[in-house]
């Protein structure tokens, strides 16, 4: 960047703070950006008198433009012997608009800064390639971590090739997820019910078992203002197709799409019917009386979905937990005792699967709020 | 396969033979598979009286299970020592479940007669692999080219990441396909139209531009008795958002998905409208004023699409063909001329690009019909 020459520890420490930036700027469109990642990018320049940012950009909603463009765009002319920084490495393959790292040679970007590389073998190292073949200067790995940890479902969709899974529960004091026959239980409060809605509209779909849908007739929606339109898909494992056409989530079937995962030999005239009413059909195999879920994450990746919630219920959190699916764990625990007549919850704070690490607790109220990760 | 051994071009016919009915077997689900594509699978064993079918199969509706496991299913202890007949190489990646090419071996399958190679990285050359190296004897790309036919789809968005793009025109006896500020103009007649439908039916998406929408508020859905619930995804080409909540495209959304392909400088209001009543958005880059569409098609095929029916109109043909992004025409011609107020076709059976080959001309009652591929 033009700008006085700066001690490597002191420009370290400016990368990752600017670095930082971006990355918080790149969740402002999680999980809006349809298979794209949400990318963040933030141009800096520093003529003398301090850095100072002359452009910003974050993976449009829908998917593109990508940030880049954006943040080059708002730069216009002072891009010229400026620093880009970019969450994810910039894309490397041709369509109808030159990729990105063209894009910032183009512009005259003099230093590039990026934190995750991209997988995907059309991009991965290429994009860095040209950069640096046009004689740009590329940092990389800064804040890596923090950045794949923002786009997490678009990595594992691209390596693994099947979505992110995070497992959310709600466990009572004693350790129960609900109450036998009863329904929708309330187990947290207010402040942990809208962490739920936003998890929810950062995820490209919502998972449960027959039996939760049965049980507690749930919309799997979000309801907070100004979201509503951000419902992610909603999926039911329903091998036998028993979800009935009166339920909550057939009814909002013409706002939000509900699959049904659902195995050959279930009745044609069910299907026919919720066919009918909206719903769509995953073929599914089963194995010892249960969905495959490997592959049924296989074909929702295939479908673009990178993000996976699992709401439930027990037995679904048990086989994902034993079929070593897991990616992430989110534990909401309320003060309530349920008691006796409760539904164990498979896994509570103190026992976690091995490999997981704990990233963060919180309190929302009277609930705690803690999350584990795994590579 | 146990019985008597046939010579070298006997035998070849009878694979040929066998083949052919594997690929018809396959038509049976397609465009209804998924992201898999529909496979046909035929076991045959001779114990000396003859060739018999024991178990045919093919990909389940929603895409799993696979034609292979179906088919052994049928067959049971028959199916020892048997031929199967595969339209696609049998998958090779270990899910929940074995994949087909051990469930073949496992099965006890003496010979194994493939059609297709798979592109999928996971696939290629090792179910074949797997087979050969348990000592099934395997013989590969019989009827090879018209089983690729069948799975077009599948087999572009392997290979090219992007869907398989079909183009389809209506046009007059002069070359016309539709009347200046007319709406929709009936060109060809009933069965042609039924044509269509059914060419829907076996799509992913059926695309058009917002000139088409405005001008003519079309559905674009299969309205085929038995069928209705066989309409793919319509994708508006509409970068600006025009179209309007009241057309019969939005209002028909909670039946079949609407994706509204804009750009980010729309107007965020009208965006916000369309998606409170159902719409779903696809972010794209424009140049030159027209949307991107090999970013577009990549987009498509990242969210599962493998099959785009282009449907018009004129402008929007023009930048499909002029970007080489056609794999496949098909022209419907009617008997009436529209004359002089007509709009031209950007293309007709005399002036079809370098590169197609003709692949079937039939006629529709008074209409004829004529298709084009090029590999």
């Amino acid at each position: 960047m033009a700008g006085p020459q700066l001690n490597e520890a002191a420009q370290a420490a400016l990368d990752r703070r600017f670095m930082a930036a971006a990355i918080r700027l790149s969740r402002r469109n999680a999980g809006r950006t349809s298979t794209n990642p949400s990318v963040g990018t933030i141009i800096v320049r520093d003529d003398g008198a301090g850095p100072m940012i002359v452009g910003t950009g974050v993976t449009a909603v829908g998917g593109r433009p990508h940030a880049e463009t954006e943040a080059l765009a708002e730069a216009g002319e002072l891009a010229r012997g400026a620093t880009a920084y970019v969450t994810l490495e910039p894309c490397a393959h041709h369509g109808r608009t030159p990729p990105c790292a063209n894009a910032l040679v183009n512009a005259g970007i003099a230093r590039v800064v990026g934190a995750a590389s991209d997988p995907d073998p059309r991009v991965s190292g290429k994009g860095y390639a040209i950069l640096r073949a046009a004689g740009v200067e590329v940092v990389e790995k800064v804040l890596a971590a923090e950045a794949a940890e923002q786009m997490a479902g678009y990595l594992t969709r691209s390596l693994k090739k099947r979505p992110e899974v995070t497992l959310k529960l709600a466990l009572s004091s004693d350790g129960k997820i609900g109450r036998k026959g009863a329904g929708q239980v309330a187990i947290t409060g207010e402040i942990a019910r809208r962490d739920v809605y936003l998890m929810r509209a950062e995820a490209d779909a919502i998972l449960v078992g027959i039996g939760t849908a049965l049980e507690d007739d749930p919309a799997l929606t979000v309801r907070l203002p100004g979201l509503e339109n951000r419902s992610p898909a909603r999926i039911i494992l329903d091998r036998q197709i028993r979800l009935p056409e009166t339920s909550r989530l057939v009814s909002g079937v013409d706002r939000v799409p509900l699959y049904i995962a659902a195995c050959l030999e279930a009745d044609p005239h069910r299907r026919a019917a919720l066919e009918r009413a909206g719903a769509r059909f995953i073929g599914t195999e089963t194995y010892g009386g249960v969905v495959a879920l490997p592959e049924l994450l296989e074909d929702l990746a295939a479908l673009g979905m990178a993000s996976v919630l699992v709401e439930g219920g027990a037995k679904v959190a048990k086989a994902f937990l034993e079929e070593d699916l897991v990616d992430r764990i989110v534990l909401f625990q309320g003060p309530e005792a349920i008691g006796e007549d409760g539904i164990a919850s498979p896994i509570d704070a103190d026992h976690i699967p091995a490999g997981f690490r704990e990233l963060r607790r919180m309190r929302f109220g009277e609930d705690s709020y803690a999350e584990w990760v795994r590579p």
